[in-house]
């Protein structure tokens, strides 16, 4: 039984206190921290049979019983606590990014040097993802030999608030991270080089904002293998993520869910079901999937599935593809310091 | 090169005409006889190329130079034309089916076996279907081992006007007589029982023409795999024609085509063409290819692909369902007087 | 908070206690009673949070604390438990078949006749599967009009060992059940007569026990709905579980789950997962929600969403099925003697 | 009847005389013209019904019965030919691509300029696949609304010779000029800028050859849409044709063709057939649908459906994607001389 502590109790901070006590029996939340924790979400926390609540994630910290952490709390906090949590001898899972600032993921790196037993792992839900990993072991498995091009679609159901998209980094930090690590999943290796192409095609606000919506990314990997990502803050149609690889000796693809199989042929033609709206429909289960791997690895001293290399990667992805849309030209990661 | 007579300039007629004008190059039509030939046919079969028209189709058997005839007149003549045609020495397409009397049909047959080297062939345009004959290949060759059930959905999307279903022998010899040569062609033997259901539920005055629209109907076939055809008249999303093998080694399913692989995904979901209207559409391909496989049969001295034995079966099958919807009981084939 | 008794540790059993103790966070399991309670199944039972353990399920039904039982004990215990705690006061969730003997159930019925605020739930889990819902939901909404024709497919990838074949009433109480249940759900009324075929393809075994393995049952339903539901007790794909209602304004069809959406393209084709494997793969989600619905049932006073009429019926449908099999004739359900 | 001469008498010529002598009846093929006609081919074009054959194709101009010619000969003829064409009062039916040098193209519109009753088409084929046109017709209907990012995939099941390749004009030239005209096609206007990424990972002959045989090719189009591009020498599963279209308003997608709709399950999945091999399976009805179209515009005086300023698009979009390979950054259209 691992026994764990919160901290930041938002959505994903709930999302991983529900998986916890409802599918992850060797685990347990004593501690849940949030600056703001008011009657209401202490009411929640507590329902879901959490010890003890907190405004001073300090707390957790300070408890010897605590053996592992989940950093929740707003991005720019992520690695300050991680350094914290890992000096405190706790075991750290940290929402994804890490910090939108190389600099900062360096201090984190350094400091698990220096405290080599610690288990760190980034939130990269959608590799836990049954699609996702399907995808990844059909590819592992060789069933398409040597992969040659990578197609990565994902296109978010609505964008965020104007005033989220201005602290957000830019969309390759906030939205592409996610497929720039599935790049990294899918083809087994670093990408090389980044070409992006931008447009603000979706919402003008998002233009004023100093933002794009919609981008094509082409990739290039230590593999020789092609990638190309696309996105778009708006589909209407729902949450859209699928994925191709296609190699030497076949490609393989997932698609979207759906609530149900349900099909209704009629004049209109043959009509599914719309794919499950948004993240956390789709996801739900890959985020229990990945806090069992948390935990798993902590009990079975592995190391963790997704580390603080994986981490850094598609930060530094995501500052090539800023300078690659601003200079109009391909970027090598290499050119992003490190 | 077969020198060809089509009796008969109706809508099949026409079909076949064009099929052999465009497709078909070893095979030359000579003659299309049609008592009601006017001139709007008459032009539309001199483009085809016909040297030869008449009202009487005495004048094609009489031609020495024609080696074959295809019969696509009015069912009540198919049986007599058969037997004049065998006398006079042509080979003969004859469309389904042969007669409702099955003793005209035994009649048909026991003049066959005088002219052993007659080609006969009976319409049974869908084992020409490319779907249809994949799935036959698929059986045939093993992939789902021994057949335990098949099942056969047909639907039309409409139904034939009152006055037609008045003298179409009802839904079983009409509409179903196709699906009962499906059966025996996807079980590879011949049927032993039947036990059907109907409904009258698309149209109230199919009910009062005697006739129903919707039938369910069960086989028991020699190889003891079971069949299951449902039927409907009116399918509003268009004509649905689909299969389903399944045995102790796997299942085969064919589905319906469209015109294109176009899916549009929106709010209301993810929707794909609807299926080809109807037969034209649908067999379009079938059609041409039955007469290539007679063609080619003549040509090369084989048996037909459907032979009149083939015509017969799902006659008896077609009377065993009515006799089965009457009695409200299981109806051996071997019932059916023959 | 509903306080709930399990009857019955064995698999069905150990599937709503994981249920209601990981997801139904307004029931609570105080007791466990099982005649052949062991050290293992306690340790499982304690590890779900249950209070109490018996090898006398009376213990539970003398709990005043206990507002509801779960009676998941063998087929021929239902109705003796199930009128023992309906007299004890308890609500009672009972796994299906309530019996297989029609004057058993009756005596469940006037038992809870005398007792109207009892509520009484069969265990029909199918009802409660996110692709049943859908197609009933679809149905229900009037998509595809009045409904002409339902077809249900249910396959099992395996058949049961012999000695259970023996003892379970025979593919139609045992299996075919599920598929009468589903039969009145989709056609929202109840069956008229029932047509069975049946064939012994699958394993001689199950012949020389007396039962068939593979089955085609065709009903007329009260608003003249033609239903045809196909059975076999070896699909070597996997469990087959699909169902199509056909109808005045169109069609609505259900299809199977795989454990992903991946597609493999290469020489062979394109290839999709194979489905989920059998019941405790599908249904796992239906289980934790017919459990819930039965919790809020009793909650919110209301009625149960499968009473003991529901129960009821699949029965008479099953016994009129055995006898057309038997008698090679339709039968009616009124020819069941209740 | 509009009388026709085949210029070129290799595969694609053959594929338009079978196209008009077979389905296009107000077509007339008058000559067939090879420099290198053999017996086998001159009796294949006899048994076409064309009348006259010849080595020299100045013969199909001199002939003043003759009113359009198809261009069917090697791509370095293709200007040279059309222009004597044109000069000789020929309406022009030319094979893709007009040429691999600018300048060429731009003769043979200064020859259009000064003959504005010559209709001149293109062979872009894929315009008139029953698929890409029912993607088209969704777009142009606007039921996606704006265009934001259009998709395409094309590849080949296995490269050419090498020999072939050598003087193809590399791979942007002989097979993505395809998927540019495509994309201007789908997006309804002009490429504005062109980024390329390739690779060479197929077969290291190609690379020795100086070409690459996997690309990713991305592109900004007047209206702002992005375009991306995905082309392989080798999908070892068939040729791959597919196309998407996202916009403001949801999502059109289309697919690969099979030769039937069967699916097989078993324990290894469900498998369904592979795509249709390659571009003369996939596209012979297109390759007709392209040659009625041609025929019509001459017949009702129409613009033809791809002009010559279609044809020269697409060859600026290979020779800027061949620049932005070499040169390594994104290439303007208008960077390339005209």
């Amino acid at each position: 039984m691992i026994t764990v502590g919160i901290i930041g109790a938002g959505r994903i901070g709930k999302v991983h206190a529900h998986s916890i006590s409802t599918q992850i029996p060797n685990a347990r939340i004593k501690w849940m921290a949030d600056p703001f924790m008011n009657k209401d979400t202490a009411d929640w926390v507590k329902g879901k049979g959490v010890e003890k609540l907190t405004k001073d994630y300090h707390d957790v910290l300070n408890d010897k019983e605590v053996q592992a952490v989940l950093i929740c709390s707003s991005t720019d906090t992520h690695s300050k606590i991680s350094i914290e949590a890992i000096k405190a001898g706790k075991h750290v899972f940290c929402e994804k990014p890490i910090d939108h600032d190389v600099k900062k993921i360096k201090a984190v790196m350094e400091c698990l040097k220096k405290h080599p037993k610690i288990k760190y792992q980034v939130g990269f839900n959608r590799r836990f993802d049954h699609n996702f990993q399907a995808i990844k072991k059909a590819v592992v498995a060789g069933k398409i030999g040597d992969p040659h091009i990578i197609k990565i679609t994902s296109r978010d159901p609505a964008p965020p608030a104007i005033g989220y998209i201005k602290v957000s980094g830019g969309i390759f930090l906030d939205m592409t991270i996610h497929d720039f690590d599935m790049a990294r999943f899918l083809a087994g290796c670093d990408a090389v080089e980044v070409s992006a192409y931008g447009a603000n095609l979706v919402d003008k606000e998002i233009g004023k904002a100093g933002d794009i919506d919609t981008a094509i990314i082409t990739l290039k990997m230590k593999n020789n293998a092609l990638v190309v990502i696309d996105n778009s803050r708006k589909a209407v149609y729902g949450y859209d993520q699928r994925a191709e690889v296609f190699g030497s000796k076949g490609m393989v693809q997932v698609y979207n869910d759906a609530a149900s199989s349900l099909v209704l042929s009629n004049e209109q033609g043959n009509t599914s079901e719309g794919y499950l709206y948004f993240f956390l429909e789709r996801y739900m289960v890959a985020y229990a999937e990945e806090i069992k791997s948390f935990i798993n690895a902590i009990e079975k001293n592995k190391k963790t599935e997704v580390g603080v290399f994986d981490g850094l990667q598609p930060v530094l992805m995501g500052l090539a593809a800023k300078k690659s849309l601003k200079e109009h030209r391909p970027v090598k990661i290499s050119e992003i310091k490190f």
